[in-house]
């Protein structure tokens, strides 16, 4: 009898779902409602791989032996620090009786469910990976439950600009429903020339906002995302810097922002954020490296009276809305193709 | 030249608000716009005082040790592992011309802003304090922003028993905005006996909720709540079990909740009360040992449409409303009576 959470994967402890699970059944055999993907690549979490690289001083053979190793002790891919975990592109190899997915033997998708609550097991040691990229060609193969998510892969796309895109699928979905809540929103985006950054910025125009600004580190970043026309205003600052960003984001958008959303990937944004808001505000936190207790005690600490959202990455409808995004605007594409051509981490 | 967020106070790393800084300046000398106040008592956040308590397995001594390391080191009572403080009450002994609190030498306050960016110094060695209680008897000084809260304590409560209200204040606030968007609302608060809990039923019902269930972990915490009458059905549930947890609401409120408040400051409720949510509705986490990668992959795992609200301790006119639901009711107020007299942590 199988869960369609997933139940009857967890190894231990027992009793939670397969995300809090410290060690995950990957066997190969599929359950009545389970899919098998063969896996083809795996992407990594930003906030893992650079977690990762950053431990080991950008030598990708130990990185490469960790991931290695955290997948053959947990059964899947799901980094024990930040938590976090990433997805995979693979086929359909095999489909239960009872799978609710509407996938098929031979489909090519993506699974749109986090990497650190899905079975995987990997055959091939992670050869053909350097260890340098969040991009990690990988044999092997993952289970969906039944109340898992999976797209799959449009012909027309290379697949890895699919895989980039839905891999932050959630963000711009979340965003275009905050926004729309606002009449004529005053939105910053931090960490705009990201991939969710990006798409969240395109996701917010489309929302009906009156000013967008993207926030992002450095002049290089901001050169590239002035050419492309994604946001009204583009402004240099430090993220962790919770003065200085309020200072850019005031200054772009001529006062506080109604709409606050992080996507960057590092420590320590939760004050700025707040501070850059509006009283009546909304921040959403999509970044694996939000604190919890930093943000909570943070707004209170400045008696800020702004809604935070735990960035859910699943809105229904995200994938749908996140490839839209990419086909109609030029300025998405042109961040996420020249993104795939450098082939560097966010 | 003072910061009204007080980055003036900040030792280090230099650039960081103060709840984020390893170590703050608690002169007692105030600035132009801060408070100094006389310490009387220390209130430690319910989640820091279990960890230091099972941490050293109950030893008071080690415990009040290990507070006082954290003072010393700090300037502020900022739990490094927790990352909460609490709050504290005292009395004003010194204001400076431009302080825009309202508050007057000898006023006996209560703070609203944690302890996490609270620049405090501890004088008396914490002597009348045995380590067993999160209530603190203290003398030392703390020190208030120009943005910071702090409320005058009633003339006709026990200070205690205010302090106690005071220090949840936040949770029946956001828990009546959050239910008066949903039209008779089903609400499930988890942890439903505690001072948040207790206080969040009595705002869900005020606030026109259809139907309310408290969750509880053991049969005395039931038959206390039951007694009392602020919910409309009493469950167990072990938090930790996210199927428990789905049954014992659904099957008190006849289907998931529209609202899920957590309340209880153990980790890994996070899967539980998005599973006992339903579709489009909202889970706000007030628990300071919630984690925001499970929160936020968690949902995505489970394909659940629910936001998810990092529970601000601040919403304007907090500590007035919990201060009249504490005086209107009749339940509330007997708890929070039984929880004093047996000076028990929640």
């Amino acid at each position: 009898m199988t869960s369609p959470v997933g139940l009857h994967r967890v190894i231990e402890p027992s009793g939670v779902l397969p995300q809090a699970a410290t060690k995950l059944d990957n066997d190969p055999a599929v359950g009545a409602d389970e899919v098998r993907i063969a896996v083809e690549r795996l992407n990594l979490d930003a906030a893992s791989f650079r977690q990762l690289a950053t431990k080991h001083g950008g030598d990708g053979d130990a990185v490469r032996a960790e991931v290695l190793e955290i997948i053959r002790t947990r059964g899947k891919m799901h980094n024990p620090v930040t938590g976090s975990g990433g997805m995979l592109i693979g086929t359909v190899e095999a489909v239960g009786p009872d799978s609710p997915l509407g996938l098929s033997v031979g489909d090519r998708v993506a699974t749109l469910v986090s990497l650190t609550l899905t079975p995987l097991r990997v055959t091939d040691g992670l050869s053909r990976w350097d260890g340098t990229s969040e991009q990690v060609p990988a044999a092997g193969h993952a289970i969906l439950f039944a109340r898992s998510i999976a797209a799959v892969l449009p012909d027309d796309l290379d697949p890895e600009l699919s895989l980039a895109v839905l891999d932050v699928c959630g963000a711009p979905a979340l965003t275009a429903r905050v926004v729309g809540r606002y009449p004529d929103a005053k939105v910053a985006v931090i960490g705009g020339a990201g991939k969710s950054g990006s798409l969240s910025l395109a996701a917010a125009r489309r929302a009906g906002a009156g000013r967008t600004v993207g926030i992002v580190p450095v002049e290089h970043e901001a050169a590239r995302l002035r050419a492309v026309g994604l946001a009204d205003e583009v402004a240099l600052a430090d993220a962790r810097d919770p003065v200085a960003l309020a200072a850019a984001v005031t200054g772009a958008l001529g006062g506080p922002a109604d709409v606050t959303v992080v996507c960057v990937d590092v420590p320590g944004c939760e004050h700025g954020s707040i501070l850059s808001t509006a009283d009546g505000g909304t921040v959403v936190f999509f970044s694996m490296a939000t604190s919890f207790a930093a943000a909570a005690l943070g707004a209170e600490g400045l008696a800020a009276d702004v809604t935070m959202l735990i960035g859910n990455g699943y809105t229904p409808g995200h994938a749908d809305y996140a490839m839209s995004l990419l086909r109609a605007d030029a300025g998405v594409r042109a961040l996420f193709d020249a993104r795939l051509h450098a082939e560097k981490p966010e």
